[in-house]
């Protein structure tokens, strides 16, 4: 047996989720371990850097395994695949003994993409947030520079089941928009060491509402320094989400 | 009765193609024709500014028809999005007499996407044609310099149906390359008056031959310069072709 380490793409329209649930809905974990327990035949428990919500996508889901394969890396990579859906996709994989995705994890990159465009977009509708009335994308960065560093974000998110607290670290945050064929695309690149859950959703909802003048960047910063779920404001849908990468120490 | 001219977006994914077929076969002609029939409870045709193929997208097709409504524009609009599929969306619309799509239309203007990575994404894999190996879009850009301005594109395509010719006039020919999180995105951007059947994923196949290095610059030259279909290379696949926007003389 070896340990492997693989870098997992997604559409996740069709899924109600990265996690295996009990019931019979379709999950990307469970489509993975059941191409997994194809391939090896025998169980193969799948560990992920993290969830993601039922509609969020991933170009860099990172995960693990452990089997016995004698063929090569290459070739593994090229049996999973043919066993996954198109929807679901395997990137990379190579062995990599005692790796754990989430435990080595030092960095978690989210992207959350905004359409601002007078119609909805068909050709973008899994993938971006449709939005009509235009943004102010400068509040919004004056919202996004308020996250940087050591926080308490308890106003975007529950501590974990099982106890924990919420104190996060972001490294990264920053809003930036671009032209696209069916209108402006508003971006936000949020990268920190974890993030609680719906965290990057309800920071995006909340700086949209300050974007949308409906929120000011005062009242934004006193909800964050209230630290508490009460004080938090729209929950950005899940289907604009993107995890981008996750970065560990010989990655970064 | 009154014309009316519209801007149409769709995801071609789910159709076979624009143009209404005589089988059951889903088409965006059919479907927006029975949600118009619908609305306005008797047969009302739809004309076009012309046809995409089989899992080509666009976000600014055109299209004119007839109708007897007293409710204004942007209610129409809205009542006809209401019976629309969430993959055909009626951008806008407005009344404009004596307005035929086709016969006004100034310049096509198409984008073909290609991702360039090691492993397909498949958040794009229905709007962005997968490569693996790096392109050459210096080498490209070389050819598609030379299809600008008026030529014969027999190599490129029939003339159509019932007569007619192949020279076209092209404005605009454009590679260009940017990051996307999955790879490197590289864009052809085309205008020209009009195009032939299949033109522009013609195009696309052969400067990507080019780009390959497994056509030279002067053998694209050459084949262009048969101006014989029988010269023609690779037809890019349809999924990567978007019609971006039509120009008439009023919107110019």
């Amino acid at each position: 047996m070896a340990r492997y380490r693989a870098i997992l793409a997604y559409d996740g329209t069709a899924y109600a989720g990265y996690q295996r649930q009990r019931s019979g809905t379709s999950t990307i974990q469970g489509v993975v371990e059941t191409a997994l327990n194809d391939l090896f035949a025998t169980p193969t428990p799948v560990w992920a850097s993290g969830r993601t919500d039922s509609g969020v996508h991933a170009v860099g889901q990172v995960i693990a395994f452990e089997a016995s394969w004698k063929h090569g890396e290459a070739t593994l990579l090229k049996a999973i695949n043919r066993l996954l859906p198109d929807d679901i996709v395997v990137r990379d994989v190579r062995q990599h003994e005692g790796f754990h995705p989430r435990f080595d994890a030092l960095r978690r990159c989210y992207r959350y993409s905004i359409l601002v465009a007078p119609a909805p977009d068909p050709l973008t509708r899994h993938c971006l947030w449709h939005l009509t009335r235009p943004l102010d994308v400068e509040a919004m960065q004056g919202a996004a520079d308020l996250v940087v560093g050591v926080h308490d974000f308890a106003t975007f998110g529950h501590a974990p089941e099982g106890g924990g607290h919420t104190i996060r670290q972001i490294f990264v945050s920053r809003w930036q928009r671009d032209e696209i064929p069916s209108g402006e695309r508003v971006s936000y690149i949020v990268e920190g060491n974890a993030f609680l859950y719906h965290m990057v959703r309800r920071l995006v909802g909340m700086m949209v509402e300050v974007g949308q003048a409906r929120r000011s960047l005062e009242a934004f910063r006193e909800a964050f320094e209230q630290a508490d779920i009460r004080a938090t404001g729209r929950l950005a849908p899940a289907h604009g989400l993107l995890l981008e990468r996750v970065d560990y120490a010989d990655t970064q």
